[in-house]
């Protein structure tokens, strides 16, 4: 037998937001799968078997901070990772539940490196953020990452619905980091609606200081033979203040557009967000950290909170503080 | 990464339970989260981070022995315990779901120290085993170990509904160990109902005895505008026959009053249960033990099985034997 | 605290199953709870208590590959084992949830020791792979294993009713295994209609080849006052064309009888179901394997796919590959 490694991440916060409901409420909370770093603990291992290759698999369940649910209602006990797979030099064919391409390219150029998951926007809803009965092939060639996935559709006579595929590729050299993804994905039978979702992205290194930016555009068929699109723009400064403090302010805009509508009508999809972020973060120790943030949304049309009822929310603010364990 | 502990408790036996229904049946049976200590499989850690801080981390699920079955219906994988904290010194400040301030008061003056965690009655329901969304605060000051704890409600724009609020104190030197402790509850939005609770008692060992007295009184607001009360009394004595061998006697009582009728009508909540244990252990090491228990109940009106009908069983007789193993 | 060992294994790959509905449709299909072997992540642990005596316990959880799905949907976070016991000697005693006295003797002569366990039909449905609520008695007499089990129903008033009881007999010695088993099981309170299933079975193994046959046999009351029966045959051969290359065919036949109307009506139970299986291994070590299957069912009246129905299918054929590694 092996010796399998059991890591994880615990994130222990208050957050505050405001304006939840339509009378203008606001919340103080501490249930969440994770404020500033997703809630995980997973099970893993490597097996070397010689000539270059190995195998290797991933377990890994996500849980609530405030009440130690599991992350999901759908019985989903390893939710946020489920693979098995054979390395061969620097190759890895994976199957089963995992990150997507899509997410997998966009790490190299979110600002926050995906913290803050509930609140950041930078891996958009429909290009997702993990596949089940996915086939993922990852080849590294100097500095460049490819990345190709297949994830099935289960369907009986057809092999188009419900599947979904994508490419991506990332280029890392020095301070430099960039990335690209290519996401188709289909409906359910018969109709097999199709969304296309392209990112492209960079990030650069200097000094104590990193720039992140990136662009995500996404169309998607919907039901009633209506084209939904969606574009984010993101932009976010990581600066390192002393080796144990960083400030990150990000900005994050969504702009939504489809429906049968006017722009404000109930059945428009027509909307905008914009997030204004600012994080702060000490590092007691490369495992343990204290976070605190302030965010403000503003919120247009059907992206509001409720959506267009015209009594709903356009604004929304947070602040969370917290501390995040790795372990 | 850390080493990650795991640990845990597994309870096998059986147990037969008289006057289970209207028709005066036994039952035999195992399945169970646990007869004499409660099932547990958990992972935790701790990390030093200088200067008498660390960071820590417990996550614990619990299941049931005949059948595998996580330990509740909701989902919370980890409902025994899921924390994450901050130690300073003698001092802990842990967030998330944990166990109350008036249970781990109660511990130090339980006779059985919560073992036959189902049969006993010294954690009285309503000052709860444990809250979600808890903030506490541990202190240790030489004898004495202060808590107190402020688990939020999360209600929009109501910070009291369901939230829950607890000091206590325990003080241990030498043979003596006294406790107590003050509960507030809250219920829903818009009504907020209170509950108040309080305990105290103590412990006394001599020589290979252990004498364990406790009382805890409750006063809770119920929808119709009616105060539920209800008062508990227990005292046990721990003997040690041999270094092995260790039997139990314990005497527990609780007497509940309100309600709208006459006492023994079907509106009236008044009650009084009166309950006689006795308990051997045979420890075969420290982690591995044998337990075989009887006890019986003595059930008025609102307390008896099923509830205030003159049909119901006003006795109730347990038989249990089984092993229970720490890992 | 002891060291608690965890172990597994996690399967992935592709299998395409013909005629799964009506129309005749094929399905590609990852998402499975292992189709090599049983895709499982444990927990178990032996303590040492001197005098030959030890205390043991294993807990074992079940899950899909294509969705990191818990294996069942009634919360039994432990299905596959969760189950406490003490060791005397070259005998057990364990409580829980275990594995069938009738599955752990036919282990020994199915030619696939289990693998491909959502296809293969040796563990015959009704007598069942594990039972809740069981107690279980293991001895070891030099080339003889004899098991013991009564599993609780926990019916007040009827110790009958949900219970199950079995005994089996292994034998193992140089080249040859034989083994046979007798189960009763009882349904629900107030008719506890019966079932009886025996099975006999035995495996040789010579050079590179095991060969391995059994039968199995049941009558089950059904809730109308009809008996439903049931015979299995199996036959099947190892064959190590090389140290890390095996083959085996095998051969497993079903024959159902029962039901009130004459055959192939839709009342009628009876049917049968031939299965002709070729599968190949090959080991990257002796943890992680690549495997091969192809096997085709044809199936008669009720147990064609979809029952009784003319228009269902009378054939099936699988063809699976994938990877199993062990951990």
């Amino acid at each position: 037998q092996t010796a399998v490694q059991i890591y994880g991440s615990f994130d222990g916060g208050l957050r505050q937001t405001t304006n939840v409901d339509a009378a203008g409420n606001s919340r103080l909370s501490m249930g969440s799968t994770g404020t500033y770093n997703s809630n995980r603990i997973g099970f893993k291992g490597v097996e070397d078997l010689g000539g270059g290759m190995n195998g290797h698999f991933t377990l890994e369940t996500g849980f609530n901070t405030g009440t130690g649910a599991l992350n999901n209602a759908t019985n989903q006990l390893f939710e946020r990772t489920a693979a098995v797979g054979l390395g061969f030099g620097a190759n890895s064919l994976d199957l089963g539940r995992q990150y997507t391409v899509a997410f997998k390219t966009i790490a190299a150029y979110d600002p926050f490196s995906y913290k803050y998951p509930g609140i950041a926007l930078a891996v958009p809803a429909t290009a997702g953020t993990r596949y089940n009965n996915d086939i993922q092939y990852t080849g590294t060639f100097g500095p460049v990452t490819a990345r190709a996935e297949y994830a099935l559709g289960e369907v009986a006579g057809d092999r188009t619905a419900g599947s979904n595929r994508a490419i991506g590729v990332n280029y890392a050299n020095g301070p430099l980091a960039l990335g690209g993804a290519y996401t188709q994905r289909f409906g359910d039978a018969p109709t097999d609606f199709r969304t296309k979702h392209w990112t492209v992205g960079g990030a650069y290194k200097f000094g104590p200081a990193r720039l992140a930016v990136g662009y995500a555009d996404q169309k998607a068929e919907t039901a009633a033979g209506i084209d939904t699109t969606n574009k984010w723009y993101w932009v976010g400064l990581n600066y390192a203040i002393s080796p144990a403090v960083e400030i990150t302010p990000a900005f994050y805009r969504q702009k939504q557009g489809g429906g049968t509508g006017a722009s404000g009508a109930a059945t428009s999809l027509e909307g905008k967000k914009d997030l204004y972020m600012l994080s702060v973060t000490y590092a007691f120790s490369k495992r343990t950290n204290f976070y605190a943030l302030i965010d403000q949304s503003r919120l247009d049309n059907a992206l509001r909170v409720g959506g267009n009822a015209a009594a709903n929310q356009d604004r929304q603010r947070d602040i969370a503080v917290g501390i995040n364990h790795l372990f």
